[in-house]
């Protein structure tokens, strides 16, 4: 299914459409899962789907870019697009959408944002393609909690959100072993979350 | 200055000095930041150190033993010895002792728990040498305020505590671009730890 992300490259930038788009990420996780961040090349990708290196390099400029594109796309859906009408309701969502990702995703994720670390680049296209957005997210999602009384404006677990929940699904499989699947994220914002934020079980 | 784990390995093992044994973990330590955990050998932490390789092999046994070990040596003070006599002034002192590491720490462990993810072997050299300990000491910190009247004994927070703190140091970089330093842990603890463990301020 195309997303919002994939139709705006491809009406901006060439005519590949947002299927053939969605391949090329495919073969961009493929990559990662088997040999990191660091063991993917573009030729690689280029291989894996069948097509010219250039066309990569004219769609996505860089390496960064099309792994920073490729995880967005690998979503099942983003925090941008929960709205339940209250914030409980919104957190229990998000629990969901995190642990639902979180089987295949988390190694994936520590592989690309450890890279990261060692690269500037990259850390950039990550932030602008997934990070900047999924925390303005969150930000909008706690703008409505205090918009309709559920929370207090200057509550100071406000700034932590986004935090707990990228660190609660990095934590988990270091100190459990186990993924953070959405019964424990679901456990983990109704036990820690939600009595900082002043909020009940009850939605 | 030797710690109660050196001393443990010289005496059970060899007689490396543990004056000796942390100038192989700086070696050790060194490489890592320089080219991460895979290129990593034996080889190169024995031409640092001015050592044959079988010394590294009779002292720790593999490589990712040597990393683990390397990795607890480095740490300023660990969550064990932290007892201030109130939960929140214990929670307060991680946060001190954690944000003093984070600077060079930060990468260093992303890097390693990384290669953990794919190496199952060093992800348990590591669950036994730092994370476990880390996870009884929380578990210790928290028996002793539950013991004190500080918290409820079924407060459902305390199961989030250390994946809450190990979480956050790993997100804001990711986030914020920065690294969890003592002040941000601090008002980490004191926004979203002590509300939800039902803790005020005041120690």
């Amino acid at each position: 299914m195309p997303s919002p992300q994939d139709s705006a490259i491809t009406s901006s930038r060439s005519k590949i459409t947002p299927e053939r788009a969605q391949e090329f990420y495919e073969a961009v996780l493929t990559l990662l899962r088997e040999g990191g961040y660091d063991a993917l090349t573009m030729e690689g990708v280029a291989a894996l789907s069948r097509c010219g290196k250039s066309t990569l390099y004219r769609q996505w400029g860089t390496k960064p870019q099309l792994v920073a594109c490729a995880l967005r796309g690998s979503k099942a859906a983003t925090i941008a697009d929960i709205d339940t009408g209250t914030l409980s309701g919104d957190l229990r969502q998000v629990a969901q959408a995190l642990g639902a990702d979180a089987g295949h995703d988390t190694p994936l994720m520590h592989a690309v944002s450890q890279a990261a670390l060692q690269n500037p680049e990259l850390m950039e296209a990550l932030r602008e393609a997934l990070i900047v957005p999924a925390a303005a997210a969150f930000d909008a999602m706690l703008a409505r909690g205090v918009e309709r009384g559920e929370i207090a404006a200057d509550n100071p677990a406000r700034e932590f959100v986004a935090a707990q929940l990228m660190g609660a699904m990095r934590a988990r499989p270091m100190l459990e072993g186990k993924n953070a699947d959405a019964a424990y994220l679901t456990r983990f914002i109704e036990s820690a979350l939600f009595p900082a934020l002043g909020l009940t079980k009850s939605p």
